[in-house]
């Protein structure tokens, strides 16, 4: 039986759960491929801490270059997370002729565009199911069972923590902070979130979903993005009230011959199928041009869930090196259909608008006299409480309006006097 | 370039679609897997019918034998359903050496178990990815993506017509046959439907994702099958009234060391993912020990669904023949925890029960007399309207009880005097 070696770099939580699997599962996994997928190496930086598994300590190292430099390992995995140095240890695997397998988002979406390129260069694979959605199989349906497909959009609940936080606010009618804290007491946020609730992890994974499904590779820099930090109880229930749900949707969709990359807050109707997705849980919605629109759901982190991700990739691999195959990955090839990514002032969406308003007469005349003169029209309007000369909000849907308009039309109103606080935006989306 | 030849037997609704892909496609598919994919042959029974695509004449024929024995061709498509002749189709099409990708759940169901061997002797593989939820890529999920899982159990909404005539009740509040006859006008049902409302369809496909999970081929007869021709629309509206919807679905599910494998009616809580499946989608949620719950949803049917599937089925042999695989499939490993399949007498589950009876003093606390006796104990009943001597339906929620017990309670209470119709019993499932 071919024996495929392996070396770990980063034997945190996900690492010792590939360990674990490979190890319990040895049997099935080698029956099911013909071949032993063998762990040679492990680095850390920490090699004393227990890790609820017995490790020969023989295989652990503090030196990456073991692992690196050693002729007979076939597979780096890399799961130190972060940029440097995972990306010099992706680069120089690559360099010395070894395929990588990592669940790291964060340097694929910095980095992905060169990485990729050398692996291609060196007629070798990157594999990355567990970088989006964790264990659900994602990637590989994307890239090979969707493989004839174009696409249209997909639209992802990629980030637990914000999930998590927006599906507490809407079910017990809690704050954003209130709602924050209990993520993190319950192990779902870090203790700095702002990766998550910003809505940067979104974005990288939203990167690495567009390079599958339109074969561009984004910029980070050119990812419309914007977090979950100004979503308020009171905007949650406006929209229960309306019949949506508010989910932070990372969105890579065509318009025309132009693609939207963008990761915001969004309302949802609820009865579409994102919308029922709690709690810390993902889910991919795609809409396909043979297959039609399909949805992958499961949990968006945790220690066996992306585990099982990268054995998955390191089955996969196994079975391409075993066969001598070049490079075992289908090519990602670019939708000639797209010339180029949409501008976000180009951006057209029915929106939900929250005015601040001090409760006299003539405000809202204002207020939609500016937005007619910047072409938005208003679909219908709002106003929650009355309490004369009092400050109340007024609830606004609007029909589709380009972002630039809306964005100078808002900066306007929010210099009237009657105006008291920012006014809040919410895209709608109707997926 | 590698050529792949490719005979297409079955040229059909699906077969149609398949070339169409393979042509508008041809570039890009090439790009992605540096090889083409050529049909070098096309036969159907009939070759004369216009298909709304323009085809090389020549490459038509009415003889079978013209592609199985035809050396050049390395993959028979076969898309003709049914179990004869597509089944010896099959087995010469792998004796004489080519691998094979269907659609066919039928004959994969009713001879898989033979199919399967004859291929793994010849180091040939049968894909088949379009057999179970069309174009969701379903099956290289449970068996590449989530290969080093252990199942716990899966749960499928895998006929689009039953769900669609479910889903019409109870949005639409009409009567299962007038939701049977819409089916029937807009193309979702056969004019004999009966192998999709009775579950056999559902249970074919069932046994495809068993043997997937499971590595068990479980035999047609050994699958507990009930359709949906006997749900009212009183079931379906007391059902919401309580929290539920009622969905067709196919369940194969560990018990201890036994598997259950079972297709019915099942009262699912409203909040379910599978409860939001409406229409004519599939959706199958998996239950695995490392990725969690998963739920692969997308539509159940239709040309270019089906058709993507094959082409996706096509593209992974293609790269598999390209390295020289001995066989590209991950080979189906039985899962040693299992020991037997549960008989269905002793199922266990909730039910929903809908007594009708006489409405007179007494008849309650004999029924529930009879079910106590057999073990079955009452979590909460319900009579839904109070006319002192009439017909009534009187509805009960039982805890987990014995599929045996209840059968034989049920025998007992169908006789007495005041139950005027055969009472109706419907499992619940906590999935």
């Amino acid at each position: 039986m071919k024996k495929i070696n392996v070396g770990l770099i980063g034997f945190g939580t996900v690492g010792s759960g590939v360990v674990k699997i490979l190890r319990e599962r040895k049997s099935v996994l080698a029956a099911k491929i013909d071949s032993e997928i063998n762990i040679k190496k492990i680095c850390d930086q920490d090699i004393h801490s227990k890790r609820n598994i017995n490790i020969d300590r023989q295989l652990l190292t503090t030196n990456a270059d073991e692992i690196i430099n050693d002729p007979q390992i076939d597979i780096v995995v890399e799961l130190i997370g972060g940029i440097h140095p995972a990306k010099e240890f992706i680069i120089e695997s690559l360099k010395k002729g070894k395929s990588v397998v990592t669940a790291n988002k964060a340097v694929l979406a910095e980095y992905g565009r060169e990485l990729f390129a050398l692996a291609a260069d060196r007629g070798k694979s990157i594999y990355f199911e567990a970088s989006v959605g964790a264990g659900i199989p994602i990637i590989k349906s994307l890239r090979e069972g969707l493989v004839a497909n174009r696409f249209k959009g997909v639209f992802g609940i990629v980030n637990g923590t914000s999930n998590f936080v927006l599906s507490q606010m809407s079910t017990q009618n809690r704050s954003f902070q209130e709602c924050l804290k209990e993520a993190k007491a319950k192990g779902y946020a870090e203790s700095n979130p702002s990766l998550d609730i910003e809505g940067m992890d979104s974005a990288h994974k939203l990167i690495l979903l567009t390079y599958l499904c339109f074969g561009k590779f984004v910029a980070p820099d050119d990812v419309f993005v914007e977090g979950i930090t100004r979503v308020s109880l009171a905007d949650v229930n406006y929209a229960k009230e309306m019949g949506f749900e508010i989910k932070l949707l990372a969105i890579a969709k065509r318009e025309g011959d132009e693609l939207e990359v963008r990761v915001h807050p969004t309302f949802l109707s609820e009865n579409h199928l994102l919308s029922s997705v709690s709690g810390v849980n993902n889910a991919i919605y795609v809409s396909s041009d043979l297959a039609g629109e399909l949805l992958f759901y499961g949990p968006g982190a945790g220690q066996l869930c992306a585990a099982s991700a990268v054995v998955s990739d390191l089955v996969d691999l196994t079975q391409g090196i075993k066969a001598g195959l070049f490079r075992p990955t289908l090519n990602i090839v670019e939708d000639a259909t797209i010339k180029k990514l949409r501008k976000i002032e180009d951006f057209e969406s029915k929106y939900y608008l929250r005015f601040t308003v001090v409760d006299k007469p003539g405000v809202l005349a204002k207020i939609s006299g500016i937005l007619g003169k910047f072409g938005i029209s208003i679909a219908s309007v709002s106003q929650k409480e009355r309490f004369k000369a009092q400050v109340v909000p007024v609830v606004v849907i609007t029909h589709e309006a380009k972002e630039k308009n809306l964005r100078q039309a808002l900066a306007m109103i929010d210099r009237l006097d009657a105006i008291k606080e920012k006014t809040v935006a919410i895209r709608i989306e109707e997926v």
